[in-house]
């Protein structure tokens, strides 16, 4: 079951975004330097979707409303890929490659040795044909066997480090600044907001305040084993899975770290990855509101749907609402 | 290795507290209504001690200090058990027993079922005999093999019906009235305050918000595996630990659920619990202090010692501060 999943995550690391032609990052060249509005929403167009998001807002939060939410169950949880920020490129697969980069770097002999070989020279069969125990060792050497003060040093050095392939833009400039605005509204209106990612947990929380103004500890994202070394004093990352933080697994990540149901989730289609946590919200006592993102847009960004539409027709009959991003948001791109 | 951590945590459960007749719960005759002061530790009797967590404050919050502390960083965190409340009665083992008599209330033909039947005669021969098979039989039927929100419902329920045997005082009222000044002192300062708890998670997490101004997502606790019910849509609760939340597995616990270091962590000697989450706290970069409760105060509360005086010895090595109860706190337990 763990080999499995390990399968799974590494393929996604590896292959997810392979449509690179498409990509669509430069920021969208509107500015919002006009100053002060009372629009809390300035990114996103005027219409259904904006008024329903700021309907439900007032609603839950005027006191002695019926449908009145106390602050403490005022949670909201988005994912990160394809939601906060573009999918493509993976910014879990760049980071996995940036760090097979440095430990040849360090070690050159890694540059003739599997797995680091095939990563270094794109060599898809390699995966296909090892099977779990290549992608294992992969992830295990590049995720694990440090302590956490190693492999957060690592990730910091990785968001200095990178820009976007072929683009010279920093990383926090594929982030969708329409749900920046969203994120800093229901702040505004005293939700706590997390991200709850398929994503490695730490490598989210490595920027999660800079970027999302999200602390560390409301992230929660698929994790490794971490056993406690007295003697040195620190935490060591395991080579083994503890949470692989997707699908149905997102209201157990939601569970042990949040421990209660979101009222307020955001997620997008794509990868089927959010249906769970959309409708885990729908089932709260409170009214709840579940949003998912549509990439529709292939000027701005991408366009892109699931082969079986799971997550739209998921969306359509369960009346979430949608984000169709051509549409509904002004601008796309966090500024540069 | 599971079984052995089952086993201990049953132990725990069952036995841990068994010197009942040492029981002062009643709060002290010391009241603390003398209307608003300075002092933001009104139940702290002056002294170094008190001088000395002042300080910490004072220097790690002053900005431009060599010492400051952003406050993405101020992270406390607070063993419960022993250190915000008395741990006699271990109120985890109280909660274990009430579940058992409910069910039995529910279904009386458990009453002859075992280890329905032991519990119920307090029969600890059994347990010691049966090992790990009726132990694990006892916490799989009494915490888990049912959804979150059924679990969580007894949870509230027990916390409403239960007194304090042979006081007839709430639970509450074993709290200690120092240490919940002392929370609201580092929340004032910028401090984020977790509990970080050998107890079931969300055992705790049905009370932190409102015994300690604590929400539920920053307590970390013993969890068990949970897998969600997309028909049901209902995170289910599997009868198989998945983290118990003790001595070196505290620092894995805070890795998980807060991602960083505690500058500030606060443990109670009696069990060794907490050596390893205030060493791990003082590998902190940040300046840090790290806290521990001596069990002293026969009158007012309990005295009672590790065999090897792990804590207090590693207290003394590590200079850690000590609460002497007896001469540290004015006042014990929180107001009736």
């Amino acid at each position: 079951m763990v080999r499995k999943i390990f399968f799974l995550l590494i393929i996604l690391f590896l292959f997810a975004s392979c449509k690179k032609s498409e990509t669509h990052i430069a920021p969208s060249s509107e500015t919002n330097k006009s100053g002060i509005t009372s629009d809390p929403l300035p990114s996103w167009n005027d219409g259904v979707l904006k008024k329903d998001i700021i309907a439900y807002v007032e609603k839950v939060t005027k006191e002695g409303s019926p449908d009145f939410i106390p602050v403490n169950n005022r949670i909201a949880t988005f994912d990160n890929d394809g939601t906060l920020w573009a999918e493509k490129p993976l910014i879990q697969e760049l980071f996995a490659f940036y760090r097979v980069k440095k430990m040849v770097e360090a070690n050159p002999a890694l540059a003739q040795k599997q797995p680091f070989k095939a990563v270094l020279e794109k060599d898809k069969s390699y995966f296909e044909k090892g099977g779990d125990k290549a992608l294992i060792e992969l992830v295990a050497a590049t995720h694990t066997g440090m302590s956490e003060d190693e492999f957060e040093a690592s990730v910091a050095e990785f968001f200095k480090d990178t820009k976007i392939p072929g683009k010279e833009t920093p990383l926090r400039n594929i982030r969708y600044q329409p749900q920046l605005e969203l994120l800093k509204y229901l702040r505004a209106n005293g939700f706590k907001t997390f991200i709850v990612t398929g994503g490695t947990i730490e490598v989210v929380r490595g920027i999660s305040e800079d970027f999302y103004g999200i602390p560390k500890e409301q992230v929660v994202g698929t994790s490794f084993k971490y056993k406690y070394d007295p003697i040195k004093n620190v935490v060591q990352r395991e080579p083994s899975l503890d949470l692989f933080n997707d699908k149905n697994t997102k209201p157990v990540g939601i569970q042990l770290h949040i421990g209660q149901r979101p009222v307020f989730a955001c997620g997008n289609e794509g990868g089927s990855g959010d249906i769970a946590m959309l409708q885990y919200s729908q089932g709260n006592k409170y009214p709840s509101f579940q949003l998912l993102v549509n990439h529709n847009d292939s000027i701005r960004e991408y366009k892109y749907q699931e082969k079986d539409n799971a997550s739209l027709n998921a969306a359509s009959k369960n009346k979430w609402h949608v984000i169709n991003m051509k549409d509904d948001w002004k601008k796309v791109f966090a500024g540069e």
